[in-house]
């Protein structure tokens, strides 16, 4: 098999290649390299099945070009900045809706019928139903960033039903391991290793979070390719367990032997548009029988450990 | 209150148009003629509080020089075509989706909070529960039109929660009446006229759908807008029945008094992505003491008749 992957220089993009190189399949990575490494694809660029092509997925011809011959396409690319979304809506629609369009039309195009894609938790909004399922109540959207996500989903399921894809869309939950980029430890790390005597939470610190570690994440999308065969094929990706931001601090605060000073932005939320509360119910991942072998707390740490060996990351993205 | 009607020229807008400037308001009506008619705009023309842009969605400096002074923008452009999506993919993407959030850029440029939107009970796709609630489960997109006004439905929830807008969004059934341009009627009468003793019906004829009338459509958004005052409110409008497509063949051909050999394209659905059973559950609405005045039979009639008194508008749109 030939595998696509968009977004193949990112966090999951780039663990992805290598778990798809190592598992014998060719794999075209595509990237603009806006938040993507050249780094990341290190150990992948050793391989004669591996191919780079530097582009932007707002670049329907180039994708065209790229995709020729490929069997798959996971669609990783995006604008994952779930906080900054008011600050300029225009990239939630060009990077996750234009592009997502613009992968489909590539793929008809080159007549590719399989996708998967990386949606989001967020889509659910404020749910009101713990664990939430895949077929939860019709959600409220807010934060253009679950938007985005909701309307890529969409396109990809009338693509479904009206060119014959097959779609796998996944709602992740947040990603924590090698090469993770963004987000409360990253941020917490880069705080506290700039000053370890404080640290600036946003929200009240009793937000309530799912982690999923990356190899698990990447163990489940393996999975539920090869198994499940819908038409559109839906799942939710997350552990079973989530915990408060201040769990999280605790943990990462005695991994690094600190003990700063904590002040707190308040607020039930982090950010505009930041859920309270997220925790999926992953049983049908599961019923496929896959399981996660790290908990949300060993992910924080591994992901501590990475950052603490790969100082170029945090500075990298400065 | 000056209102802002995107696709005033059209079949719901013009009605609209004419509504609010008997109800004493100031209308700036937007459209750029593809499907719209200046004929449905000669009463409007006719009063001082009424004007007309001519303008197209995607044209996102016109957009805000034209919303300029205006406080509620009913944003009903579209690419209303819901049959042929798999042909012209991008028109739904351009046409309702992007076009969509240049709305809300243009009312954010012009501190315009407040925007009521008609999205479809399309988006329910194939639903589980009849008749459907607005809180129905999570539904799987199975057309380009369905997941584009999704993707607007979602662009304007997410606009709420991050800009301070207030939301009204009217999922519709199929509406009827003067001025109706598209659609079943239509398309029967037209070719009716053409040829009395023949009728071809896409699907098996068995397709369960449920119509409004364009007056009972407008009574409802008009007393949403002023009850409803949650940030986003999702609003249901149809009526408390449905039809067999061949009921409505029953009465089309009774009125027009011809006895045409029917012939069947066959299947469940009369297109791809057609949903061979919409049915609306709207207890919502009526809850805020609005019912419907014409029963599907009687909405099917008036079309008819509206359209045998202005037989330039099937010539218009051939």
């Amino acid at each position: 098999m030939k595998f696509f992957v968009t977004g193949g220089a990112g966090f999951i993009g780039s663990n992805l290649v290598d778990r798809l190189l190592a598992a014998g399949h060719q794999v075209a990575a595509y990237d603009n390299f806006s938040t993507g490494q050249k780094r990341f694809l290190e150990n992948a660029s050793s391989y004669d099945s591996f191919t780079l092509v530097e582009g932007d997925v707002l670049g329907l011809d180039r994708l065209k070009d790229a995709m020729a011959g490929c069997d798959f396409v996971f669609h990783l690319a995006a604008n994952a900045d779930v906080r900054f979304g008011t600050e300029h809506p225009r990239k939630d629609l060009e990077q996750n809706i234009i592009a997502t369009f613009n992968i489909l039309e590539a793929m008809r195009a080159n007549n590719i019928r399989r996708i998967a894609f990386s949606s989001t938790g967020s889509i659910y909004g404020e749910p009101q139903i713990f664990p939430t399922p895949e077929n939860a109540p019709f959600p409220i959207q807010t934060s253009l960033y679950g938007a985005s996500k909701l309307a890529g989903e969409g396109l990809i399921q009338a693509y479904c039903e009206g060119f014959g894809f097959q779609g796998y869309i996944f709602r992740f939950v947040s990603i924590l391991g090698e090469r993770y980029t963004h987000g409360h430890v990253f941020d917490f790390y880069k705080q506290l290793r700039a000053n370890p005597d404080r640290l600036h939470v946003l929200g009240n610190g009793h937000q309530r979070k799912s982690y999923l570690y990356i190899q698990d994440c990447l163990d489940a999308m393996l999975l539920v390719i090869e198994r499940a065969q819908q038409k559109v094929n839906l799942f939710n990706l997350g552990t079973d367990e989530y915990c408060e931001v201040n769990d999280s601090i605790r943990w990462i605060t005695q991994h690094l032997g600190v003990c700063p000073q904590l002040s707190y932005g308040g607020g039930e939320r982090g950010w505009i548009g930041d859920s309270p509360f997220i925790f999926l119910d992953c049983s049908r991942v599961r019923a496929l029988g896959w399981k996660p072998k790290l908990t949300i707390q060993e992910s924080v740490i591994s992901t501590l450990k990475y950052l603490q060996n790969n100082s170029w990351v945090p500075e990298a993205r400065a």
